[in-house]
């Protein structure tokens, strides 16, 4: 854990620069806007430990995959999010030096990211070897209103001499995955135009043909007024620069706005591309700084005001919730359906940048919950698209007959990841994607949409599961063998209860789905049947016959249901025995005394049993809790958030509590020494979970939102925002009272801690306690 | 299954030249001495598809791991044995033509190995494009009385011009494994001295600082008559040649006899290596190549005469288990306790050239028959050289005090294998090393053996078990989760019960070698104790405890153990029923499709049952063998053995028959397309094992050796030798009688279908059926 993130409301602050976590920072300090983003690095030259990282949505290479033993039914290569263009580049040089913070002395350094306005700042005063002082300002964004646009001030003042000093803005395609497995470059360069101050390059990637125009223009303000400068225009092979020298005065700054376009043929046909861009570019340049500035303010301001969580009385809580939700923001913008929210969005290259199940299971319930419905329909529609390509994933394991099973990983549906037992068996994700489809219609009264994207994808993972069960000629139940659950520290196990639980919900949900398609759009079920070949009368037979046979692993002496078969053989200690310095045991014991051990990564019975809290006494989730929470180790990021919402259900606001600190300051913090490969977004929207559905106790149940707050100890309050159906809410929970606010123009009804209550539009109710 | 290789009872014989088969015949071609071993490649220069291979025993490199997902216990390497220098090169010139069969007109072409002299011959007619026709032949052979020389007589003949010849005899030690991980090349080349008809060159390898030189020597003949030439020599790095050239007439023959040698810091001082290997290979030149040769048929005869299996009534039966014999001898000698025997032998790449179970479970038995008792003895000593590395490695795991896991792959007993399911779960293979200790000494008589070397293998194995097993409080039983048995179809399964057999057993059996030791060795035990802080009243009190509360999985209605928990879940339908396109199940089932198939990949309650036959009831082993056999599948080249031996001890000869041919020819007949990698020496020891214990019945019980054949239908009859303690016995099977002979000096007494025969010395028993 590391400790060097100054707490602040609204800011992150790295004070005094600290290069052996400059990685980390790089990754804290990241920037994005839905459509492209970058690591927090330096745009002049830095020498030392850096991961220079600009990436675009969408941009990937299919790289070979790298296996040791290779098994039947791998995947051929692995998708990575290419690192794309630094179009953020402008070397310094003074008077024969280059300014390069690994080689000078470091008299002030200060690196911001003001999360409200979306705008990274740094601030440094340093000296060369000579002596010669110079203090350096530098502000950077890339715009959320124009997203193929960034821009950054670039200021140099020499204190303490006079001198020439020569800026080199430049942009760099020749540009390497750090993680590519086999050392390869992916970028292929086209085009180059350079002149002046203005230039632009294309890049294509090899085998995926995606087709880049990155460019940049510039201006110089010296004593606050446009100067004139002699530019030098160099190019290369995937490279652009430009150079000009200013005679610079002590005390005298030197500005260079330096504005970049990064343009891909996702968005425009590859013919028109540069002309594209040099447009885009243009009219950003014409408008000016301050204007680009300004409205990408005002953008984030408005995503603020739907989403923005407030804590008052802990300024690390309220420094960690809010940078939760800014990531969130910065990854995912919802208007593009062929994107999704990568595990590190654009701050990395770990986990190839591709979609998991994360997005279903963690992140779906924040833009259900803080943005409009159609950015979380879009990460419906994601998985629509996707599924001849989940057919094709289950044919290559020998399934049939339309059956899907969506990717553990993936970028265009197609399976990626190679370790078969997660590849092959982790397939309770396909139980994920479906259950999201009833989180969607649940939260948003859309029940529409199965008609026929739901349903086709509800058919789909449905046969998926018709065919993946066997019946036991012994246990005369159908029983589901060789899975991996949630809790990936234990593979190729049989009947994962919350995978058969999964399987079963599916079945059902599916069969009220045909029952709802059928009835209120019968033209569209017709020609999804047709589509789909599906007999309706044998497959649903055979369903029921599952749903009423399903064998399900449970112990009567306890009375709770078994995470898998053979469970109760194991050593059951709980995890607190465990020797602190074996801990994480993911680093320290070798992976069968891990499988053989009790230890839970991240919840899977209780997965389930959050999914599906209503079908279940409070009595059943305490005693489940109770069993599996003490052998629950917490080493994915993606665990903590699902005990801490079941804690404070069932009345234990301080385990609650702990565990939701566990994830909010998970990066700011490098809770697990990983930070450095980049952040970890997917389980931040675990932390609003943990949030908003923990401490706040919000549930949605037959289209009526359930309120039902506790305030850990020593907060004087907080409040959250909800967006639901037609209505946006306000939540202010105080020590001694609740204050709901109705924010739209409807009267609604709400309920809070069990209590309907009427609120008016644009009025407030006060719950005292 | 090619057909291509021409049957015959002694030789091998490729006639016509198979380019398409070539990497096949140069894996059956091969030649090895225990030393070293190489390929059936062609001495000239070949630009079609070849693996040019030569191998010296011991002789590795520790290449990085390529892994697709890290797990924690993974080994840093995987060790390799090193292709080595090229010692059989000879480049022809023929007037300014190379020659090169991938370019010529072929005529005629003959590759023949004589098994009985173990040499390889090559003949050839063949025409160059300009017309110019030539016969050549190549006679090669690797000295099994020498084991650092190999001898060479290539012969070229004009057979319509008259023309210049340059032969360019070369070593070339610039060589790379084709299997190098990250395409690197291990050898470091180091001095050279190259002179007239003689050249050395030393090269290490890599970290592991192995010293080899390699060094030829050669004369040339012309018309019988030693044939003076005028010599250039060149060399660059790792690389030396010699070249002359003969003015060739019509019809009249030039020989080059080139011997080569190839020394080793595994037996020289490296100061001394150069001077030494020229020492060696001066003396074979001096002795001249049909000195040699008949040297070294001399020397194979006696292998033959203690080892030949000679069938009446089917050459290609005949050829097949000769191919195998012949293959184990030529790889392991058993003069350095330091070898042993790859699943390649010195064939080819595959598998790195180390050591698996294969040799302790498959190999031990025929070494045991057919070689003097110290080869077999240094097999074990191999075994007890590795304990300490073994202890380090279950340290690796998290065992502590003592505790071994042999390594699933090693060279040097370091574990090399990374796949967690086998590097960390099959653990079977302990129990196969503990039970060769048992099997020798069974077979031996050298009980002695177990002071204290064997003692201490079987304690270290001990306290691996009685650390791995587990309290399980719901079965109120001691059980063993997360393994693999021998069939690697299934993994990570609780209660494999092959493995908690062997455990049991293992812990018996120390407990026997115990009270053996202690009293007939007391100051070897006191010593031993001592040195491995045995805590004898402790540990074996819980070893006690295990050995009695066992968990066995076993199903009741069919009175069969259960290969792991949960088996009777599976669909148990037999193998027969996979279509035949969709076999072997492992080139197009996934992986997880295999897992929870019922298919067995080889012998795995079935091991058991064929270790310990004498533990169970023949109405046992026949309901076991009716369970398991037709749910297997039989994708090892190791499965058929164990069920051809039990199908035999039950009475069902066609079985038997059935399940022996397929292991027989697996090579000559390229079975599992797979040959082109190398041979499968390892499972060559089953074939052995399932002709004698299978068909032949052999079996040793308290120091008597039994016999039970059959004869399987239009077999005339067969022969074969077997070395038991202190006699060799003939045995020679007909139709309606059985001969024993005892060729060695004293009386013995030994048991024909269960009935005790006394034999006098070189006296014969007949048996009339």
């Amino acid at each position: 854990m590391k400790n060097f993130i100054k707490h602040d409301d609204w800011k992150i602050i790295e004070e005094g620069f600290h290069p052996e976590f400059n990685r980390i920072s790089e990754s804290i300090f990241s920037l994005g806007n839905g459509r492209k983003g970058g690591r927090g690095n330096f745009e002049e030259q830095y020498s030392g430990s850096s991961l220079q990282g600009n990436y675009l949505a969408g941009i990937y290479y299919p790289d070979k995959t790298r296996v040791g033993w290779w098994k039947n039914g791998y995947p051929e290569y692995f998708a990575k999010i290419l690192n794309a263009a630094n179009w953020i580049g402008i070397n310094v040089n003074v008077d024969g030096e280059e300014l390069d913070l690994a080689k000078m002395n470091i008299e002030s350094f200060t690196r911001t990211v003001n999360m409200k306005e979306a705008v990274l700042c740094r601030e440094f005063i340093a000296s060369f070897l000579n002596g010669k002082k110079v203090k350096v300002s530098s502000k950077r964004f890339l715009s959320i209103v124009r997203p193929e646009v960034g821009a950054i001030k670039y200021t140099v003042e020499p204190l303490n001499f006079d001198g020439k000093i020569t800026f080199t803005p430049y942009v760099d395609f020749d540009i390497k995955n750090e993680d590519s497995n086999y050392d390869e470059k992916f970028w292929i360069g086209e085009n180059i135009e350079n002149m002046g101050n203005e230039g632009y390059l294309t890049a294509y990637t090899k085998k995926t043909k995606f087709l880049v125009c990155s460019g940049m223009k510039y201006n110089v303000i010296a004593d606050d007024k446009e100067h004139a400068v002699h530019i030098t225009n160099e190019s290369r092979e995937k490279y652009i620069e430009s150079s000009f020298t200013v005679n610079a005065k002590k005390g005298h700054k030197i500005t260079l706005c330096k504005y970049g376009v990064n343009a891909s043929s996702m968005y425009h046909a590859p013919t028109r591309l540069m002309s594209d861009a040099k447009e885009t570019l243009n009219e950003a340049f014409d408008e000016g700084f301050d204007v680009l500035l300004n409205e990408h303010r005002d953008a984030w301001a408005k995503k603020w005001e739907l989403s923005d969580i407030k804590i008052e009385g802990d300024v690390a809580a309220q420094q960690g919730i809010r940078f939760n939700i800014f990531q969130l923001n910065q990854t995912y913008t919802g208007d593009d359906e062929r994107l999704n929210v990568g595990p590190k969005g654009f701050t990395g290259e770990k986990y190839g940048g591709t979609t998991y199940w994360d997005t279903e299971a963690y992140c779906l319930p924040f833009f259900l919950s803080t943005t409009p419905q159609k950015v979380s329909r879009n990460l419906l529609v994601y998985r629509y698209k996707h599924l001849q390509k989940a057919i094709e994933n289950a044919e290559k394991l020998g399934f049939k007959n339309g059956a899907a099973l969506y990717p553990m990983v993936t970028i265009n549906g197609e399976e990626c990841h190679n370790e078969w037992e997660i590849t092959f068996e982790e397939i309770h994700r396909n139980g994920a994607i479906a259950n999201a489809i009833r989180n969607y219609i649940n939260y948003t009264g859309d029940k529409d949409y199965l008609a026929p994207y739901g349903f086709e994808v509800l058919l789909a993972i449905s046969r998926f599961w018709a065919q993946r069960v066997n019946w036991s000629g012994q246990k005369q139940k159908y029983v589901m063998l060789g899975v991996t659950g949630p809790n990936e520290y234990e593979n190729n196990v049989n009947n994962n209860w919350h995978t058969n639980n999964m399987a079963v919900w599916t079945l059902k949900y599916t069969l009220e789905a045909i029952d709802f398609v059928k009835k209120e759009h019968p033209e569209i079920y017709a020609e999804a049947c047709l589509k789909t070949g599906f007999n309706e009368v044998e497959e649903t037979a055979r369903w029921r016959e599952i749903i009423e046979k399903m064998y399900f692993p449970y112990d009567e002496e306890r009375d709770i249901y078994l995470q898998q078969d053979g469970f109760m053989d194991k050593d059951l200690e709980p995890a607190e025995t465990i020797e602190p310095d074996e801990r994480p045991i993911s680093h320290n014991w070798s992976w069968d005394r891990i499988l053989r051990s009790p230890y839970i990564k991240q919840a899977d019975v209780l997965q389930s049993l959050f999914w599906f809290a209503d079908d279940y006494e409070k009595t059943d989730i305490e005693r489940h809790f109770d069993f599996y929470e003490p052998l629950t180790v917490h080493e994915s990021s993606l665990s903590p958030c699902v005990h801490s919402i079941l804690a404070a259900s069932i009345g234990r606001p301080e385990k609650a509590y702990e565990m939701y600190l566990r994830t909010a300051r998970l990066d700011l913090d490098d809770y697990n020494s990983d930070t450095a490969d980049g952040l970890h977004i997917t389980s931040m929207g675990g932390t609003w979970m943990s949030f908003v559905m923990g401490l706040g106790g919000m549930r949605v149940r037959n289209g009526k939102i359930f309120f039902n707050p506790i305030l850990p100890d020593g907060w004087k309050g907080y409040t959250f925002r909800i967006n639901f159906r037609n209505c946006n809410f306000k939540v202010d929970v105080r020590q001694s009272e609740i204050f709901i606010t109705n924010l739209s123009e409807q009267q609604t009804e709400i309920c809070v801690f069990d209590k309907d209550e009427v609120i008016k539009e644009h009025s407030t109710v006060t719950i005292k306690l």
